[in-house]
């Protein structure tokens, strides 16, 4: 559900993302073989529509955060590239099915799935990548693992349906709008990090810090998103904007735009979120979300959400992973700037 | 996917499938129970959108399954509601997205959920169910059962996904039909029976005899169906008929009729399943799958997986339930007369 990228560069050259990623580099490697072999079907169209997704470029953080937490734990078995890779399957599948429910159109700036394959094989698909998700788990041998991950992926599900009853409606408050990123991206996270530090079999403590971090970090993303999604630099940098407007989402920026709406600006709002509109109101949108400052305020909750994530990292041990997802962190809000 | 029902009763008034129902009644009221329980959702869709079928008068077979086979091996815990309660949350997760990838109209006779609530929360709430079944078998404590239940799970995605290739194509070949049958229909009824097995401790015998029970009366069933979907006598009871011909799905019926056409036939079948088609085609179509003994043939197919499926029940001691079980496969094809 994140659209916006990972690979912008700090000062160094080395993105925190890329510095993770090293830090885990055999694991991630294992993990991703595991991807490969377990889309294996005696069904082609399977891979062949799977790959699409999962070979486009996606930066495997939620499985990097499942690897990490395990590693940090000190977790010396392997089941952990199981895990990591089921958790990828998880989102993925998510994916998926986000792009038949949403006549989305681009996914990582490759035609989606659907308008491929057809919503029938991408659903199916999606529910397959679900199965061998859980399959992948029972490996583990852990049944807390299993029941943190059903529980996330119900969750998740509940999220996406709740995002439905806020498209076209400007009535969407805050409050309904967090609860519904709460469950739809930083559940995952939350989950993915969570079920590694289990694994692990480290303390309670080290548990829910992980699990925090995770869930801080998964908010800080979608709210970053959400933000960048009315973005007049990222437009002039000619990546993709507009697809939340597109599809009359009601996030953040545009909830915090219309509060600060003059009575003009109201009518605006009221006719493209609730009306029609055209392309060429994505400009004026972009322009009232900017100017009302709701863009700096949604930053601002995401710096909020980052420094939470970085809190919860203080009851971990040091290490050059800790120092790299406290990193992590900070980059998913100045990405942005 | 099975669209006859099992009403029909035998020559003493109380049909097999009653009378299993009986015998497991106090589990099944527990089971109902629970599938109610665990719907619940803080977000309402959820759980109306999933009654809408879960009430609709299904039989509950599959979790009947499940918790004859627990009661057959001697299983004196509760989990087996749980499995059973798991098993009917799949199944009704296939059919949400089955109805939604097959833009079907009708289900149990009442308005396919899609067509009231679109397809985006139609998938999403079989994706959750589907979450919600795993959460149930975490339940159960038992590792086995997740694994039976997740790898059936991706094989009906599989089977689904291979029914997809066998659509508007007239080169589908028998052996193709029963290998899709086999995965989107036989391997939930042979998982069910076997977990409810598993989880009674009972020996590989009697898992192995109630899996292949499952398996072959799965298979009896689909082919039952699918032959009453040409049914010029279900048509005249007012039942209905033509869904796979719609479709223009290829099943068996249509497979074996294709073979025995001659030129002018041929021509039809090629035009109504790789062309077009129009509602009176669906007459035409009934005639000629009679006429060729296609119906018959299929039936006779049917025949034999109900007996495979009594003769699994021979390695499992006597009982009330093996008995009803043994007189529900002979039904399943006594329904179709």
């Amino acid at each position: 559900m994140l659209k916006s990228d990972m690979r912008k560069t700090t000062a160094d050259g080395v993105s925190p993302v890329e510095r993770l990623h090293s830090l885990v580099a055999d694991d991630m490697a294992a993990t991703d073989k595991m991807i490969h072999t377990r889309l294996g079907s005696g069904v082609a169209l399977i891979p062949d529509l799977a790959k699409h997704l999962i070979d486009s470029g996606g930066k495997r953080l939620r499985p990097m955060l499942t690897l990490a937490a395990a590693r940090m734990g000190g977790y010396s078995g392997d089941k952990h590239r199981n895990l990591a890779a089921a958790v990828e399957f998880i989102h993925t599948a998510t994916l998926l099915h986000d792009d038949v429910v949403d006549a989305s159109t681009l996914r990582r700036g490759k035609v989606a799935a659907n308008l491929v394959w057809g919503n029938k094989a991408t659903v199916l698909v999606g529910d397959f990548l679900f199965s061998r998700a859980f399959q992948m788990m029972v490996d583990t041998g852990s049944l807390r693992v299993l029941d943190i991950l059903s529980g996330a992926a119900a969750i998740i599900a509940e999220g996406e349906v709740m995002q439905l009853k806020s498209e076209s409606n400007l009535g969407t408050t805050e409050e309904h709008y967090l609860k519904v990123i709460g469950a739809k991206t930083a559940e995952l996270f939350a989950a993915a990090a969570e079920s590694g530090a289990v694994l692990s079999g480290k303390g309670a403590d080290f548990v829910t810090a992980m699990r925090t971090y995770g869930e801080s970090l998964g908010i800080a993303f979608q709210l970053v998103d959400d933000a960048l999604d009315y973005s007049g630099r990222q437009a002039l940098m000619g990546k993709a904007v507009g697809d939340d407007f597109r599809e009359a989402k009601v996030t953040l920026p545009v909830i915090l735009a219309h509060e600060r709406a003059d009575a003009q600006a109201k009518q605006f709002w009221k006719r493209v979120i609730e009306g029609t509109q055209s392309e060429a109101d994505l400009e004026r949108a972009i322009t009232y979300v900017e100017s009302t400052g709701a863009i700096q305020e949604t930053m601002n909750r995401a710096r909020h959400y980052a420094d939470a994530a970085k809190s919860a990292l203080t009851a971990v041990p040091a290490s050059d992973i800790r120092t790299a997802l406290a990193d992590i962190a900070d980059f998913c809000v100045e990405r942005a700037y």
